[in-house]
């Protein structure tokens, strides 16, 4: 079974509706720039890989109405498309790892005709959405050689289909274990405040037809306590080159919770996630969301009006808490500063 | 600011009822004994020590209406009541010792005749609920001594006003440190799946005028990571002799968290809520609640139909991980099992 997240259709982006999932399934279409902008934003597609893929086919729809005749103005134009989509989030790296390629691609054929630019942008978007694919599975080819028959695991929010073009990140890794004959069971954190645990993860795997059972975050350590779990499997949004490692909020803590009971903590992830740029952790911008993520629920008020809250989108698990990276170049372990090096060259 | 969350009116117990608040504060009536039961198991009242008064009443309202003329069919009438009202929730170790307590009562007064061992009774549920009052302003006269001026503190679900008769435990610390003049600030859990923190502790601080910041459950480690907090304390549902404390779920998982970063966790109750028959936590039973507590939220579905929930309704902290228990016998700090022995003769 495969999912289709995102897929290029006639000139617009095809995408499941996120917000939406599991009570409907239904699509949304993007055929301008500011659609694409908000379905990053509201969070209609999410998932790092996934954000990077939208971000590349938004750049087709912010520059396919130029009217640029020469490549100054081209490239001006698209600057300015690129520069209004990574306002849309701060923190997945692969979004700004998509624009680049996007304007790197423009920039090595600048010689060509805006005409034949757009032509090579288009195929360098589905190039970037096809490399995904085959990224997830060969990442999840890896991944499955971590997993042992009758292990449970545990995961955060969504590393699934619903995050990358195809397979998914931390889920590719079980789906593939399956596929492999292996039987598992998976645990899933209901992920608060937009709760991608309960509404996408379960339902993604439910789908797989993987026993997966769903708990609130806050029971994580006790399942752990109990002895249930064997491995902790997550995604990442960006990792700095020291593998100090940004993911949804509450993938920190589950780490400490992973390390106190002596349980293996692994993050998925493309080497696009990856943030070569950045020392540390400490250089990830963390993205804030709005109070009322948190103040309601599915709409309706949870918490008094005028209450203060903090909502940060993600954290940052340093990388001595990180058992290993599973990437399209294999399993990478301690010590990151070199066996990550040699990846990120 | 004195909140009356459980009051003895006219024959009647009057609730506030807490399964509406913060939208709506109502207060519940109870005046036959299934109603008394139904505002325990659906958490109308609920804190272990709240409980403890809502069951001594419940009592009253089981036997007023007994035609019994001798003590012996008064006494199976009696124990008939508090089986059933022992049946509305299994963890709380203060319901069982309320009931126990008016049992014994009612057992030391067995020459006298049932109409005066009802008044007796009455009185002992009256004395059961000023004891809570006392006991309260004890508890957080000890407690306050552990807080420092510009201090601030996180607590997880409601252990406040609301879940006692007055002052509440781990709250009733800081409303104590407050008055005594001490600036403290404080992260509230918003405590899922019954969101009690969000919905209650917010309210209630607020309420007092303590500035309260509210996080989902998963933001308590980034919260402590990132330098913001200095002490940890929670209330208790029940507690074994040697230390290990059950409470609401989460707290084990906070228990470690504050451990890994060095931070005193307090757990704050009454001795009610000591069990002595039990030698460890092992022993304590753990209510599982229903799964649509989990996956939906305020009434609307978030998950899957038919997705497997785990819903353990409290977790039990190892003694080890707790810096100090805070009672109305004083503070008392390991080893556990030779100082909890002293308070609990």
């Amino acid at each position: 079974m495969s999912i289709q997240t995102i897929t290029w259709s006639r000139g617009k982006i095809k995408l499941i509706d996120q917000t939406l999932l599991p009570n409907k399934f239904k699509y949304v279409y993007c055929n301008d720039l500011k659609s694409v902008w908000k379905a990053i934003k509201i969070l209609q597609v999410r998932g790092a890989p996934a954000i990077g893929v939208a971000a590349a086919f938004g750049v087709i729809i912010g520059i396919k109405d130029s009217k640029a005749k020469d490549y100054k103005t081209f490239e001006k134009e698209l600057k300015k498309v690129c520069k209004y989509l990574a306002a849309s989030r701060p923190t997945a790296v692969n979004l700004f790892w998509a624009l680049d390629r996007m304007q790197k691609t423009a920039a090595q054929n600048f010689s060509k005709t805006v005409t034949q630019i757009k032509k090579i942008l288009l195929k360098e978007a589905k190039q970037i959405l096809e490399e995904d694919r085959r990224i997830c599975r060969k990442m999840a080819g890896y991944g499955a050689g971590l997993i042992k028959n009758n292990d449970t695991l545990l995961t955060h929010c969504n590393a699934g289909a619903l995050a990358t073009a195809d397979y998914g990140t931390a889920l590719g890794v079980m789906y593939m274990a399956r596929e492999k004959g292996k039987k598992i069971k998976v645990y899933a954190d209901e992920t608060r405040p937009l709760l991608q645990g309960a509404r996408l993860t379960t339902w993604e795997l439910m789908k797989h037809k993987i026993d997966v059972t769903l708990i609130c975050d806050n029971m994580a350590a006790v399942v752990m306590q109990e002895g249930k779990i064997d491995k902790v499997i997550v995604g990442a949004d960006r990792i700095a080159s020291n593998g100090d490692a940004a993911n949804k909020i509450g993938t920190y803590g589950l780490a400490v919770l992973a390390r106190a009971h002596g349980i293996p903590f692994y993050v998925a992830a493309p080497v696009s996630t990856f943030d070569p740029e950045l020392k540390s952790g400490k250089q990830i911008p963390i993205e804030q969301r709005k109070p009322e993520e948190i103040t309601a629920c599915v709409g309706r008020r949870i918490a008094p009006c005028k209450v203060k809250v903090y909502n940060p989108a993600f954290d940052v698990t340093p990388a001595r808490l990180v058992t290993a990276f599973i990437t399209e170049k294999g399993v990478i372990k301690p010590p990151y500063k070199t066996n990550l090096r040699k990846i990120l060259k």
